[in-house]
């Protein structure tokens, strides 16, 4: 049975199907749209690459050119990101939108694309073109329309990803994401960025700076704690379409905090699935940083750990190997150029339940503890904690394991 | 034949041996000295990591309590590093000093430590005192006391890693190395750090100021460009020790740029051998970032794309995929915060002598180019140029591949 996901707010349609991109044939186009005669507030992150893709560059064009208001859709295509495809790139982007917006009844600017595929290779925007009008056809809400959408935005992803949520508050939200390879976020508080492609529709009632701040907030702390390979790709797009359908407003900063934090659980649930479904991936792994002295330093560590190379080999081979975890902690550095508070003394550094490391030394290994070590890196859900003991924040990255199958995946492969 | 190195300067002997910490019974300790009678102005540079071993602690309180000046030698033990073994491990780090020093005929602080291997376990301090005035009694110069040396400090090394050079000024340089894996130094200009084991010896007269500067620059422009897997190790250390035994001083400006120059030409060769034994490593990749608007630039560029996994997937695979490079060259971002002066629209990448994208676009991929790009990538030695089009500043980072066996070698293994 498909899950809900984009068309389980009311007043919203989807649809996917193939237009011809893909030599394998699979679907590789779709819509989502907010119904007649309505209009979305729409917010959108991109990647912080400095080389970015014609969607992404169009998509920001139109959210600044509207004001984030009255727009009616998203549409996304998959098998070509249209990246490195100069001015012709530019140019087929805005067809894209066009084509949408005539089969929709709207201008240009309310739509906003996305694609993803090989990069450096000219978009074939007449199929796409000509596929759009019945791809349009389609549009429905419910489960199998949803499915459609989102298995249509897929690449070397092994799954589609869909979620959804309902509000206490009476409204709800929904979203597709894809994502495998090439997956690193890029968490710069106050800036646009993203990893990967996913769209989040919600039928609460937003204004548009509502709804970039909280697709900021969520999105850093979710697809922004997340990586795959450190790679991050020219064309990570995640929108949020806000139609209003279920009457709620958001008009009280508890209101919007709430809302905020609904947003981040949907697209944890998101991004969970992308990282399960890192290319080569066979375990995941949590590293959870508490008692940080600010959300920067915890986000740091995370990363250096989630991305280290020699703790996701120790991660694949089930090796209790706390060393690497003490070196990924103490080689991680912010972005912003600040130092980290890292106090080693204060440090403790715990595998599953188990503390392994405090005061500088590790604790006594037991054939007991042993045990209880090579049981928590057993599974295919491994849990590291890195206890700063140096304030009250936190933040939690998940990584996926290095495997010779990531190496076999991307040595023979043009991207 | 073995290759000169540490005693290649004059005044200099040095001996390597087996005090048993390894259960291999392989060589693990050593001794570099400058002879009696005389004593070394030193200089060094540590990891960047804030989690480090009693011997990095050590050092740098030593260099700090001497001035740089008035030292003897260098005492090393592979095998254990001496991390994370608390107020114990800073205990037996001394010791070590001091039994060195017993031998020598001189203060503690005149030795400089420094420990490789697995971290985490008491050091078996007694074995190393034991074995230190045996190793002392072989101190000697020439090729074979060299090659001891550079034997005795290697881990998961395959090959001992020797430099020597004459300068046309009258004096002489020689240094050894070790790295293979948890290799990723952190370049950021103005403070210490490193990421292996490197110690260098000159004859010629250096001030303590003179002997940090040119150490900082050369292990900068070398060390600090090159990465086998992107983590930082906690027990990092360059140490130079100059005894002025040629005779000949540094008094100009352009005496001093011309011996710094040769001691990073030196750290080169030492660094080019740590890539090239990278652990599973197969291929060797350059990356020249060119016409950049400030050295920082350049070096971030350099060191994103060398440490990108699917670039040295790509590389593994043979693959000439620009895409990816174009993605790495974007993702790039400066450890200090600065945004980097990269224009897009100015960007052109180059494998080999091949440009394969320029403004924006890729070249047009005829057979014949193709054929030339293959050849390019086939060999182990590949060039990629990064021209930004942007200043007159450059760096070259040096990366390995990422292969199957750099997989197997790390999910089994306990550090």
């Amino acid at each position: 049975m498909a899950s809900r996901s984009v068309t389980f707010p009311g007043g919203f349609r989807a649809a996917g199907g193939t237009c011809g991109i893909k030599e394998s044939g699979r679907p590789d186009l779709c819509l989502i749209v907010s119904n007649p005669g309505t209009s979305c507030v729409a917010a959108g992150v991109f990647t912080s690459n400095a080389i970015v893709g014609a969607p992404v560059k169009l998509g920001r064009q139109h959210l600044q050119k509207r004001g984030g208001e009255s727009f009616r859709g998203i549409v996304c295509n998959s098998g070509n990101s249209n990246v490195a495809t100069g001015a012709q790139g530019d140019a087929d982007a805005l067809a894209m939108c066009q084509a949408a917006a005539d089969a929709l009844g709207c201008e240009a600017s309310a739509i906003l694309p996305a694609s993803t595929g090989v990069i450096g290779r000219p978009l074939p925007i007449e199929k796409i073109t000509a596929g759009i009008p019945s791809i349009a056809e389609q549009l429905a809400a419910g489960a199998q329309a949803d499915a459609d959408a989102a298995a249509a935005i897929l690449t070397t992803d092994l799954v589609a990803k869909p979620a959804a949520l309902r509000s206490d508050a009476g409204y709800t939200l929904g979203g597709i994401a894809k994502g495998s390879g090439m997956i690193a976020p890029s968490f710069a508080p106050g800036t646009s960025f993203a990893t990967m492609l996913a769209f989040i529709t919600t039928d609460v009632k937003l204004t548009p700076s509502q709804a970039q701040a909280a697709l900021q907030h969520a999105a850093g702390r979710s697809f922004g704690r997340i990586s795959v390979d450190t790679d991050t790709s020219t064309s990570d797009t995640v929108y949020l379409l806000a139609n209003g359908d279920s009457g709620v407003a958001i008009d009280t900063d508890e209101q919007f905090k709430a809302f905020t934090r609904e947003l981040t659980e949907l697209c944890n649930h998101l991004a969970q699935q992308i990282i399960r479904d890192g290319e080569g991936a066979t375990k995941v792994f949590a590293v959870h940083v508490t008692h940080a002295a600010n959300e920067e330093d915890a986000d740091a560590i995370g990363r250096a750990v989630a991305e280290s190379p020699l703790v996701k080999t120790a991660v694949h081979g089930g090796d209790p190997n706390w060393g690497r975890l003490a070196m990924a902690v103490g080689k991680a550095r912010r972005h912003d150029g600040v130092p980290i508070a890292l106090d080693p003394r204060k440090l403790v550094l715990s595998i599953g339940d188990t503390v392994v490391y405090r005061d500088e030394v590790p604790i006594h290994f037991t054939p007991d503890v042993e045990q209880h070590l090579e049981a928590a890196m057993a599974g295919p859900d491994i849990s590291f904690t890195i206890d700063l003991n140096a304030g009250d924040l936190q933040a939690t990255w998940f990584g996926c394991d290095l495997s010779r199958q990531y190496v076999t995946i991307n040595a023979d492969y043009t991207t």
